[in-house]
């Protein structure tokens, strides 16, 4: 009660919910105190230590929710929460590096854990170490370097000169490389710089894995696309903007969205924001946001399906907050919302069976699923990243992540290849998407990514894309999937991939493993390959 | 960024306003590092680190806000919530008791210090000092007794049975009395438990001010209360209700609150909540709630215009998160929304000056203000003191005071007089209201409060009404307080408040020392009772 500000004290004190409010404080004192504590074991005192800053993330993850769909949008309001943020993230720093953690890592009998308990283990004693690794004042100049090159990034994009970004860039990446070596330690392993980037993405991913996987992609989705763009059966995509003089009214375009959200199972808080995202404080309340544009409905709906796969993947992971039970990885989520997004969203049979809702909701002069499924299909060259399609998006990832590759493992000093990503930017895509690049802004500094000092998330992109794909094979083999998703049976694809990703939280070391050991092989980019060309050859009538 | 989970990291990196939530990093590690931190004293460094915890409690605030407000109402999210909390509770708990809050509170030297500081010096000491002399056994002793004692509590009101309730509340006034006497630690100035209680919610307000104040008021209100009710010209209240077989739309309900918020100068978020509160995040985010009625349009508006007066009080005290900037007392909190909801909202200009939007949106036959007016300051007994009204209240919390100080300060057995709870209740309510209570449930169990431990609260609902009775009459020195009204000036109002009671936070030792320094005079009763005299002579026509 203490802890309550007199004013919520007294309405908490009103409410039978308070029981909870009440719970908080005797719990507090059991995941504080250890004379107080009923652990049996040193392990027991790890994991119920450790779940102190998990919970704390939670926190942290409400603050940010809240700042994004809650918050009266002003400036002063963004700078009490950035103060509150601080406050939380100086206190979860401490209790994920506090040396009672140390101790009690120290203590364990890893011999005598059970398999899931000795990697758990493993995974603590990793995020452990890593944050122990990093020197305050490290930490502290990263902090202040991802603010400085956010803004300095925001200035060059807006005069679209990427010179101004340079030498805010070089320092990331030389700061990220002093991060990625440092969590290295001795590095046994003798792994480079990137791979350890991409680790911390991708969990278990060598950079050699995702050069030859990517390379293969390349090598196939170059011709594939050019073939598809020559095609003379392009779709129509008239029916994705309103009658002339009309709009798509937001109320319809949202009962459509939770109508849908509804039937593939998404039963949490959806709300608005100015970018759709998905956040968990537990398993049980899993919140997302959408965004609609009155003159285009099928942005809006893709969004909340993409974000109903992470929400589907976080609700059904194991409750308690420790390492085991966190999604596995970026590409593993992101596998989550692109099946959903692509695989579900973007299939015929799934316009078969909304396409009442959507007519009716939308109000469009009646077209047929196939036409919308031809429409929400269709492909062209962006030069925007985040405006490509399913079939162009996979080279934009490649060429950020032969970029930062280079950049990070390459033998040249940083600084001359970063002054040089403007050239490498417009010669990477001309030859894999054959675009010319105007400017700057449409180039080399459309994505904030490097500025937070994110090298080693794009490729996510792409693992998660192959992944996806490889799943709808995999499901293919256990149910009729056409059918299921026709009539609407949303619930079986759920239980199906809860059985065969959600369940195991980090059990596994990598996609890879996982894969190897539900599917009988690691990730396949073939399966995405075929998925692809099978696609887009019949929607744009390649024979 | 590490901070944030996966999901949420990308998202963050997306937009601008992570401006913030990088800030926050960086502005964290000033707040952890002392290395880092550019303190150039050791007040300096004790109000930062004392900011953290403050920083922590307006987190809890917000969940507390998240958990009544937008959190799907599951078994599950409450217990989940109730987690997360207790995870929050026990690192303020150490930051509040924390070895370096002690050190530097020895290291500061006082007498080098502004008057003000030398305030906010003295208040930290306090809490510091208070936090620390309970041990964390007796603080989870109590959280657990309050957890339970609250459970007893709903088991026995529902049978009406107050002997099921009577072995947990004499636990809880032990319990009480033990927390009231290790705070008071050698008790130098010798005060007694009940002092102490009441000090925890009206800071600076001794039982015997309390008892003088509230015997007066007693013997003025009894014999009022008779004459008021023996009139023959009791206002009506039919315009209350909405015409035969309608309803209040909850829309229009709403949209009518907002228009008065809005007028009254509250410009925060408004929401729906099963209980009507206020909750503040920094002076620039300060939300409230209101609940609505089909049947009854006056209570919904009461409550939003009650909260608006917390809410301006939160919103107008200096932002940086430290004791001195805390509000002074509940009493004074209290004052603020009763003046608003009281001197304002139960004032006939308010109607005249919201007469057409009260029509307007609530579709009444046309009602004047006057009958409005009347309708809504009608006096009639109650048992139940939330539903009491302006005249009859201050006898409930006359009642509860006599009874919670007679256990605690009492020579007799705590025991023996918790068992005759029911027929001093009784007694009491015969003697003060004229009532004859018929069960437990109407009668001393009707509140939660003494289950959460909160003695000492009561008193506060009625120094602050009378509090804002003497406000009243100082600022019709200063305005013309019908026409401001009548004009919807309430901006000057506002400025008024702020001028006299808002800025001064917690500056002074108790709300008499304000009342004296501001108007020359300490709290007196008599100008409550010379307002209630006259305004319910006039409503009700009594010469």
């Amino acid at each position: 009660m203490r802890i309550a500000p007199p004013l919520t004290f007294l309405m908490a004190s009103l409410l039978p919910r308070t029981v909870s409010s009440f719970a908080v404080t005797s719990t507090l004192t059991r995941a504080t105190s250890n004379s107080c504590r009923s652990a049996s074991s040193s392990y027991e005192e790890l994991v119920s230590e450790f779940s102190v800053h998990k919970q704390l993330e939670r926190i942290s993850a409400l603050m940010h929710w809240d700042s994004m769909v809650m918050m009266p949008q002003t400036d002063a309001n963004h700078h009490e929460r950035g103060l509150q943020s601080a406050a939380l993230a100086g206190v979860i720093h401490e209790k994920a590096t506090s040396s009672r953690l140390g101790e009690l890592i120290e203590a364990v009998d890893v011999d005598a854990l059970d398999d899931a308990s000795k990697v758990n283990y493993k995974l603590m004693s990793k995020i452990y170490r890593e944050k122990t690794l990093i020197p305050e004042s490290v930490a502290k100049e990263q902090a202040e370097l991802s603010n400085s090159a956010y803004l300095a990034w925001t200035k060059a994009r807006d005069s679209s000169d990427f010179s101004k970004f340079a030498p805010a860039l070089t320092k990331c990446f030389e700061m990220s490389k002093t991060i990625a070596s440092l969590k290295l330690g001795s590095n046994p392993d003798n792994i480079s710089l990137y791979d350890k980037m991409l680790d911390d993405y991708e969990k278990g991913m060598p950079n050699h894995r995702i050069t030859e996987i990517f390379d293969t992609v390349e090598e196939a989705l170059v011709p594939l696309i050019d073939e598809v763009l020559a095609s003379p059966h392009a779709p129509s995509t008239s029916c994705l903007s309103p009658p002339a003089g009309s709009t798509f009214p937001l109320s319809s375009q949202s009962s459509l969205n939770f109508h849908i959200l509804d039937s593939l199972g998404f039963t949490g808080r959806s709300d608005v924001s100015v970018h759709p995202f998905t956040t968990s404080f537990s398993p049980s309340d899993v919140r997302l946001t959408s965004r609609f544009s009155p003159t285009e409905w099928y942005q809006g709906l893709a969004g909340s399906i993409h974000e109903s796969g992470h929400a589907l993947y976080e609700s059904n992971l194991p409750s308690s907050p420790t390492p085991i039970n966190s999604p596995l990885s970026m590409g593993v989520h992101e596998s989550q919302s692109l099946f959903y997004e692509r695989h579900v969203g973007l299939s015929l049979p799934f316009y078969a069976r909304f396409l009442p809702n959507i007519t009716a909701n939308l109000n469009l002069r009646s077209y047929s699923s196939t036409e919308i499924h031809g429409a929400v299909n269709s492909v062209k060259r962006s030069s925007i990243r985040v405006e490509a399609d399913e079939l162009t998006y996979p080279l934009h990832v490649i060429l950020r992540t032969r970029i930062e590759r280079q950049i990070i493992d390459g033998d040249v000093e940083v600084a001359d290849v970063v002054n040089s990503v403007p050239e490498l930017w417009n010669y990477e895509m001309k030859r894999l998407l054959k675009i010319d690049i105007k400017d700057d802004a449409e180039g080399c500094l459309q994505d904030v990514h490097w500025s937070g000092l994110a090298f080693g998330y794009f490729p996510t992109y792409l693992i998660s894309a192959i992944a996806a794909a490889q799943l709808e094979y995999y499901i293919r083999k256990d149910m009729d999937f056409e059918d299921v998703i026709l009539n609407g049976e949303f619930s079986k694809i759920e239980e199906w991939m809860k059985e065969k990703i959600h369940r195991h939280g980090s059990y596994y070391g990598s996609l890879d493993e996982m894969f190897e050991a539900e599917f009988g092989e690691r990730l396949n980019e073939m399966y995405y390959i075929d998925y692809l060309t099978n696609k887009y050859e019949k929607i744009y009538g390649l024979n």
